[in-house]
Order: structure tokens, then sequence, then C-alpha cells
């Protein structure tokens, strides 16, 4: 057992630690402005989304465990760096990398805190429990909002298309069906308004889906 | 009681406006980079010490509620600014000002919520309850860690003294005895450092202070 002034020095040293966040850049660009979003200022957007929707998730559930998921799960970035969710190659040696980091990061704090957090993150990245289907949810939903409310000049930019944004979002159903069935109606305005790019086989996809959308019966899917 | 679809979309739309609290600066700089912090980020941070520092409230309390409060407590800004902690013109209007915001912002929200999130701000900035004034010691104890670890480039630019930053950070001690007898080791280390411009009524201010510390009893104080 660490003396109770060692205790508190390991988690100031993790509470300066995770100040870097705040310096890893995602794709998604703000609302209204040009400048990407960092992880950090995600981490607490997102949390308020679980805040905001819980009535929506699909299972009963405990908030606490959802927030602190939420808080943490892109602490590991400090190291391993954001992996853009349409990248194939970077998405390749993801866990590992992100594995790494969660070791280094969560044991500067003691030893109870360090597996709390680790636990906590893995339960995450299952995504299996209500609590991780729902926070993983919020994390796809968000990115949603951020790229139609700016045009979609991140998908453009990036050469993402409606049926990787469909695809992609679909596992939003499992943690929420109502928040599923909203955003299929984002995506489908994004089309509309052009800020998505299609190809013919892009359409065709889409076209079949969005005619047969069964909110709470089709849209889910596995990771 | 409005419709389901009608409640989502007033969520969707607070969720979008608080998108601006990306865009708020405060005066704290990032560790390691000179760049400000902004007041999304900075909830996180905040956010983050209640999940990791909760062992050292001085009282038994509902980590849910005081996650809830700093998750929101700088909402206001949106519409209020950033009010820096050692500007008294600035400080004079604060309260009608925020007071405002609040009404616009949570009045975004379905009314139950909006009056949840009125009432938790509320709480928070009156630091009565055991979460708010635990809160409010989380919010004092990280600008303290930031300043210090960018050798006191904020506390010099503004021409802020020793005593006011030993005055305006008291009140953790309201939160937390451990943390308070804590700041006071990293403001000591600060004058000693250099970090910090002392005035001659400041030194024997601190001298008094700080020859006296008994933690747990003196160092406390009204807001």
């Amino acid at each position: 057992m660490e003396e109770p002034l060692e205790r508190l020095q390991q988690q100031i040293q993790f509470l300066v630690e995770i100040d870097k966040l705040k310096h890893i850049i995602r794709r998604s660009p703000l609302i209204g402005e040009k400048r990407l979003e960092n992880s950090a200022e995600h981490s607490w957007h997102v949390t308020m989304l679980a805040f905001v929707l819980l009535e929506h998730s699909n299972e009963a559930l405990d908030l606490l465990r959802v927030i602190k998921m939420l808080l943490i799960h892109d602490i590991v970035e400090i190291d391993a760096g954001d992996t853009f969710l349409y990248d194939p190659t970077a998405n390749q040696d993801k866990l590992e990398r992100e594995e790494e980091a969660a070791q280094r990061i969560f044991g500067l704090l003691p030893e109870d805190q360090a597996q709390e957090m680790h636990r906590l993150w893995a339960e995450f990245e299952a995504k299996e429990t209500p609590e991780a289907k729902f926070a993983a949810a919020l994390d796809r939903l968000m990115p949603l909002l951020h790229s139609y409310n700016a045009q979609g000049r991140n998908w453009q930019q990036h050469g993402v298309k409606a049926d990787q944004v469909y695809n992609h979002n679909r596992s939003i159903g499992n943690g929420s069906d109502t928040l599923w069935t909203y955003a299929q109606t984002i995506i489908n305005e994004a089309l509309a308004q052009g800020y998505l790019p299609t190809s013919n086989q892009t359409s065709e996809v889409l076209e079949r889906d969005f005619d047969t959308i069964q909110p709470n019966a089709e849209g889910k899917c596995a990771e």
C-alpha cells in the first residue's frame, strides 16, 4: 500500500499527464468555425450527450459508468494518436497501440484506480455491456452531428462516401434505436443537401436501406 | 408534454449549441505549449479530477452529482464569457450575466432537463452542499496546477501576486483539507521558484500564513 502523499502525487501526475489530450486533433470540424476538434473537448461533449440523451438508451443502465467510460475513452490517444474512423490502414494496429498506451497512462495512477480505468476502457472497447453500447453510440452520433453542421466539409476532404457513413454508424442502433433512426434522417438530409458524396453503388445501397428502414429491428450490427 | 421527436430535437439543439463552449478562451495556459485553454476542455479536465480525487473530499458525497455540476458549470460562459478570477471589475456583474445565460441556454432543453441543469448550476455557484464545495475546490485546484506547470506565465502577464493566489485558493479547504494542504505546497514552491511575483506586503502575509499552516483547521473561508 502506498503512503497517502505518494498516492496523491501519483493522482496529480496522471491528471497533469492527461492535459496532453488537448493536443490530440481529430478530423471533426467544430460547428461554425474551421478549427478541428481536439480529443479533450470531444470527451466533454460526448459525456454531455450521455447526460442529456440517457432516456434514449435501448436498455436500463448506470449513467455514472457510461460517463466514466466516455471521460476516459480517448485518453489512450495521448500515445496512440487519433485513428480516423474511415482509415482502414491506421485501424489495423489500433488495438495494439492503444493497449500499450493504456498500460502506460493508466499505470501512472495508484494500482486500484489504474485497474478501474483499464477495465472501463476495455469494456468500452468491447461494446458488449449496455453501458458500453450506449457510450459507443454517442461517440458515433456526435461526429455525425459535427460533420452535418459543417456541411460535410471533412467527409469531402477525406473522400468519405455515403455508404461508409451509413455502415460505420449502424452500430448506433446497438445502443439506441431512437438515436439510430435520428442519425439516418441526418444522413438522408446530408445526401439531399449534397454534403455527402455518393457513387452509383453507394446510391443503390442507400436507396435500398432507406426504403426499408425499420427502426428497432433493422439497422443494428456487430462492430 | 412535448412530442417525443420534438423532445429529441430540443435535446440535439442544446447539444449543438454547447459546441460554442470550445470557443471560450480562459487565462490558463496549457501545460507544455503556449496555447490558452478553452472552457470545454477545462470542463473535461476538471471532471476527471472529480473522478480521480473523490477520496479527498471532506464529506461523503454523490460523485454523479459532482460530475454533472462540473460538466455544466461553465456552459453559461457561451453568453457571459469567461471571467478571470483575479479581475474585480468583471466579477461585479458576473452573476447577472450568467443568470441570463443560464435561462437562455438551459432553456433550449425540455423543461424537466432545463430545470435540473439550472438547479445544478445554481447549487454549484452557491457552494453550500458537499458536492458543490468539492466541485468548486477542484475548479480552483486545476488552474493552480496549470499556472505552476507553465512557470507562472499567466500570473506574471496579468500582474497577479502571491497573496491573491493564496486568498483566492483558500476555499479549496472548504471541499478538501488534503487538497488545500497540497495547493499550499504548490504556491510555496511557485514562490521559491520565482514563478509568482511578490510584494513586501505580500511576503509578510504569506510568511505569516505559511508559518502557521494548520491543515484541517486554518485555511477555509467563505466565498
